[in-house]
């Protein structure tokens, strides 16, 4: 036996225990935590728990945003657990829309791979707008918490891909938080100066009950 | 001289310039960074740098709302910098209602101390409302990045005592954020799907444009 | 069916597993970790895992500090687990006090909402106090770890709220931690500089053994 | 004056100071600390400290790798900083590599726009290789720390959007930590058990000395 | 009863349940997860789990290295587990040496106890090597994530005690990394520009196929 | 110019400037933040910035306490900046001890270099004490922020090189905090139960006032 080759025997003997843990993909079976998902035993980890091949398929735009979200945070895409990254796809068809809505736990980075997107975000303090066109190549940042949305700015398809800064940042979708719930209206109206009518409207329209 | 007292000198020379850093009170003319505003020079800080009086007196609920906030977070009070917590004060006369908001960095813990508030959050991924109506002594949690709203659920005035989990939690409100910019009325109503009547009437009422 | 409700349909249904996490409510039967307890199943979480009355209710200071603490921390507030939060009532009678102490794993802020507390603490390196008569509405600041004290300082009950910046802050205080365990004599005696009759007086009231 | 109007200035002139810190731009020329560049002057920043348009421009392939890399770190995007999150792009011309690397700082996600890339990452416990030939719209993930590589694995041009969990991942490529400096021969062939032969033709070619 | 110890009952009632998150000692055979494993049952906890002996054994050099690590890290000291801190003893025999290697989740500060060392790591922006010999008594830092050695620079047996910024940091030895699995000779050599005849002598010699 | 150097021209070129975060040596004179001191300029680093030789020398033991800690935290070790670590040397005659103390913000990991040391700690729930008598090599914990000490267990002189999860762990020195300082014997009475002759004897031993 060639003495280096024991060389590594030895070393690797010693620490061979210590070091399962360069990743921590997610039992999602398993307890969760504050700091995610306990970890699958790393001896069934294969390449397979870190490759998604979701977001290579269009998103379904047949609807009325004519827009998808198709997500690839800890719940589809388990390898990311306890990295403090995920990802997602957007599909905007001509005339789609991301509406208003925050990631509670993660700033986003988009970079249009498709078409032209108008995004923006606003500020908490000042309530300042910052919203730019994009073409493609373009890259924008929303830092976590602040409300942003996505518009097709162009005539045809318009694809983006975005990442995050948290393996679950959250999302909370401004008009469906207000109106798609059991909060009766006069208190949606009173925390949101909205008219009556135009909450039981929408309360109507996206399953709202009260 | 007592030999103890000489042991104190030594032990103490040693340390003195590794041990300025219990705390880093806000030097808010300075630098701000990540992680928050550089150090107020530690040989002027004084017992006053922790402590605040502004949550001693009652906000102005003279206004539509019937309510007000009133911050003790790092730019009021620079001894929170860099400890991870901060206070606030809420004053609703009867019928004052804090509107929907969120705080992008900070998750919320109230405490009512004066009358009784009904208080309430939405979660994001089934827009689930949990709302309860809180006497004195009652505390209640609002998880970080959640839209979120208190009112007043008695007939006198209410007071409750906040406290967040950064010095620094932000505060975007809801409608403020919606109509109280420049960012056009159609962009607007495809983000939300209110209609251009409301839009239009609350850029008017909270000072937006276009 | 309205189309827009289709939309909420869609949405929701590709991202409802990913977002059960804007909160962990601790399963304070379940493991414990670095990061706080695992999540309570999120489908039995309700409003109250986010409410506690604990605060409301004066604490019983018929003891020899004339004082008590009720804390709201993790274990008593399962809701905190994993908010970066938590709080305490300090109940102060006339002539009480919360002996001096330590938080070894947050920073403290106090609201004063009734009566007068003369509170402090001290600083590591130059060992110097920072301290201060407090009246009712007046906030004041313990940085994590240092060791600080609470003294009612007028002729009626006092009562603080405190939060901070952990749901789990620890409470270490001196006086049991030097007398209340087993820890022989002599050796406490070459740790503090204290007099044996001391010390053993001091066991001998806190509890304390050898 | 509308009174919702007269609200909105009681509300915001209270806060406004407060909320200024919903992002950190970096400003390049001030200092850097451990969390990140010193905040750039709130209000000189504009949505196009947000917007980043470099990711959209092919590298420039022609040259022994036949592959580039488009940083958008925070040296080259200022918005990033204090937000947990940057990106790159990569190109690879048919026969293009990008050679072993580490990012010492930052797990890496990335996803196929176009063309065929073969990428692996190493363990450091059992030296295990995970790798994969991955098709358009293929996303992998690239543990924090680990040596991984990316190969075009077809006959036409490939593209990747990479993103990372930190403003600043930094990138240490093996080849050149190894043999493009002044380490000296023997201790290269040392720590490496590499020939003499090998590592001084490396060193000639890739720049080093000694 | 004396009625000070009255008071430590009441005091430690309330307390008692919510204070046991001192310390986490690892549960090795529990759930592990992103922030480290679950805790042990805290009452089955003693100093021992306090405690580690190992480094106090010289390793074994007998190995074509000259030189062993014998670590301290959470899966040999539980201990360590959420305390942010592990240890590990360094023997280099006469021509002992740690070969290149990488730690990805943690700074490393060694300290010389014995003998003297040449240690040195390489920056990944510059490809800059900082290295100096080390006599006893000596300190020096290594950056997490970048590749450093360390090499017997005398006569006699050297030891190093090092100490890590996490109780798990991985170590990822490059030469094992590159030689030690099955990553295809083809591969490897165009990752690393490394001749096929060294890569397939090293592959031979550390063990690795293809 | 061989081609592969091309390439490393090319590489270099368009990540330099990103590159230069491998680390932040402290500037000790610049400003200080929450996450530590702003970077000293990156040109001006060398290796001496990593290297510190104080650990090398005996501290002076002639005192009462017959010890000494010499600290290698930030202050004295500018190259611990944002690394996470830090660590000091403790020298105890026969005799000596290291009063009780905490470091309020960071784990202490302690290894017997020389000697022999009875250490401990102390928790915060139950005050239960964990001591043990350590021999040469042999590794204690102490958990952030509580309560400990070190005492020599053998007649000859015992040296431990001690680490921290911090680059300022800070020192708080029981005995000190309570009578090398300004606050008034009846508040220290108070607040320790200890009896107004000991106060008074250590405040005149160890320089404090009234």
């Amino acid at each position: 036996m060639h003495p280096l080759f024991l060389l590594s025997l030895l070393l690797l003997s010693c620490s061979a225990s210590a070091l399962q843990d360069d990743y921590c993909v997610a039992d999602l079976k398993g307890a969760n935590t504050p700091s995610g998902y306990q970890c699958k035993d790393p001896s069934t980890v294969t390449v397979d728990d870190f490759v998604f091949s979701g977001l290579g398929v269009a998103g379904n735009t047949s609807n009325l945003i004519k827009a998808s979200v198709t997500p690839a945070f800890v719940a589809q895409f388990a390898g990311t657990n306890g990295l403090g990254i995920s990802a997602a796809r957007l599909d905007l068809a001509p005339g789609g829309v991301v509406p208003l809505h925050t990631h509670p736990a993660a700033s986003e980075l988009l970079i249009v791979v498709q078409g032209s997107i108008c995004a923006g975000f606003i500020t908490s303090g000042s309530n300042k707008v910052f919203y730019k066109t994009l073409k493609k190549g373009d890259t924008m940042l929303f830092p976590q918490g602040l409300l942003h949305f996505q518009i097709n700015a162009g005539g045809t398809n318009a694809v983006a891909l975005v990442s995050f800064s948290s393996p679950n940042p959250g999302l909370q979708i401004t008009a469906f938080a207000l109106f798609a719930n059991s909060l009766p209206s006069p208190t949606v109206e009173k925390v949101t100066f909205l008219d009556d009518y135009e909450v039981k409207k929408l309360k109507g329209v996206l399953g709202g009950t009260n």
